[in-house]
């Protein structure tokens, strides 16, 4: 396979197994080229047989190792699988410690595994927005499951929840007791709850906790499970896939998956056009006229209004 | 003064103290109307004389009654001052509790005293962006104060910075205990510090919390005053005004009052192109296009990246 070769010769392979085509289509629709957007519109029609698992939470919670424990999970029912990872601290990543950088690489030569880190792309912000067009090409090339890996912090959380079928709120006894949760606004996104490191002291307040929270929220259709578990040792890991499932099975069976893929695809549009925006304020401003209206606001000879408007004529231009 | 004045007949008349043409000023501008453009062109030249004091910080905290205080001083020295209340649950925006009312009142029938609530346009987005508008027309129509009291919660605590020469930042020894004041990103902009509610309890606790996270900052040219305050008695305000005209004059003679205004009108700018092209794509969502391209990403027929190029491309028509 060179990087040559035509879309469509691009597409067969990746569909047909070959992971070199496929990264080299991850990489042009990550860059936001024509060539990848072209590629995703091609997939799209193919796209909506995934079930896209989000896991989030602070750096440190254990989400790799509990990533890779799903792997695993998943690879037992001899099914495929794809790994987003955009935490740049993941192992996954490259940039974690020796133990836990061995514990992801046992899935390295496995070929229904298929492995993606985003951290190379920079800013949190670049990568949220690649990342739903990331998922969009691992669905639309026929993997049935994807787990995607992202930090919990800023508005990641909120997007990895626009992202996912099903999110799972990972969390540590130290660092998770539920109110430091609630303040992260993983309260309202959780599906399932995990607590990891439960070999350590307070698990059981951690749990209670975030039971008691999720109590306030009334009577739910679907009340999310809180799981202890040790994913180091595997404890636990296969009861959180077994939630999963749980939960996969409660929003096809209500109905609601259609609505929730809805939002979703509708978010994903809304950010493009933002981020198109924002793309297009850049070029207008690197211009040498952009330059030149900053320059005269900076001198005072016009008031910034009239030269923002003088700015987006131009844009139009 | 009626409304269908000519634009120079409004300017004259506001200039020479009429109240009626300035509010009528200030509502164009508010509103965005391209007659309040052509207005903010006109007054440019004559802006630059004013002293702008923002006054932030959480509701309750009591700004609005601090803002009261140094009005009284403003006036003790016979100088005309304008009051701008961003704060929707401020006393100026008429929506707080009597007694705050009527202490805010005694200052209505002063014509020296100019008052303007912008509380009823909305959301806090929009009120950034019509502040920094609104300010520049009461310095060119030559206040030699103005008095900015925004709310401080999410982006509007940086708004204040960069539309302030002095930002007063007010905590009350409840609230705001200086690990709050630093998570909101407080630490950074005030320029002068207040304790409100000094005969509270926990008051010279908050004063050094606030100044030992002050000194962690380093050596720096302007050391941020922190001030006990109790505004409803008036004690301690004077100092506040004080500190206030300290810092005017370690801008001033510093050099660094141009590079802030530079900056702050540069801010201005920048806010005004994003927002004219939030502001275009939000017409051409509106629009049947829009409309439609969104249902036929709902119904899965065109992928989300695809719908957002042609909506950006039916903006550029």
């Amino acid at each position: 396979m060179t990087s040559a070769a035509s879309p469509d010769a691009l597409l067969a392979a990746a569909t047909a197994g070959d992971r070199r085509a496929l990264a080299r289509i991850v990489s042009l629709v990550e860059e936001g080229s024509a060539a990848g957007d072209e590629l995703l519109a091609t997939l799209h029609p193919t796209t909506g047989g995934a079930w896209t698992t989000g896991l989030t939470g602070a750096p440190g919670a254990g989400k790799s190792t509990l990533t890779s424990g799903l792997v695993t999970a998943v690879r037992a029912a001899g099914t495929e699988v794809a790994v987003v990872a955009v935490d740049p601290s993941s192992p996954f990543s490259g940039g974690a410690v020796l133990g836990d950088r061995i514990r992801m690489q046992q899935h390295a030569a496995d070929h229904g595994v298929y492995i993606r880190s985003m951290a190379s792309r920079g800013h949190l912000g670049g990568l949220a927005a690649a990342t739903p067009r990331v998922v969009a090409v691992l669905d639309g090339v026929g993997f049935p499951e994807i787990l995607v890996e992202t930090v919990g912090v800023g508005q990641d959380e909120v997007d990895v929840a626009t992202n996912a079928d099903t999110t799972v709120v990972v969390v540590t006894p130290g660092w998770g007791d539920g109110v430091q949760v609630a303040k992260a606004g993983l309260l309202e996104i959780g599906d399932v709850f995990v607590v990891n490191k439960a070999d350590r002291p307070a698990v059981g307040e951690t749990v209670g906790d975030l039971e008691r929270m999720l109590e306030m929220g009334g009577d739910l259709p679907w009340r999310p499970p809180v799981l202890a578990v040790v994913a180091t040792t595997g404890e636990g890991v296969e009861a959180v896939w077994e939630a999963v499932q749980l939960h996969r099975r409660y929003l096809t069976t209500s109905g609601l998956l259609a609505s929730r893929r809805t939002a979703r695809i509708l978010a994903a549009f809304e950010a493009a056009v933002r981020a198109g925006l924002r793309e297009r304020t850049r070029r207008v401003m690197q211009d040498g006229d952009g330059e030149g209206v900053a320059a005269a606001v900076a001198a005072g000879t016009v008031d910034p209004w009239t030269a923002a408007r003088r700015v987006l004529q131009r844009a139009d231009g």
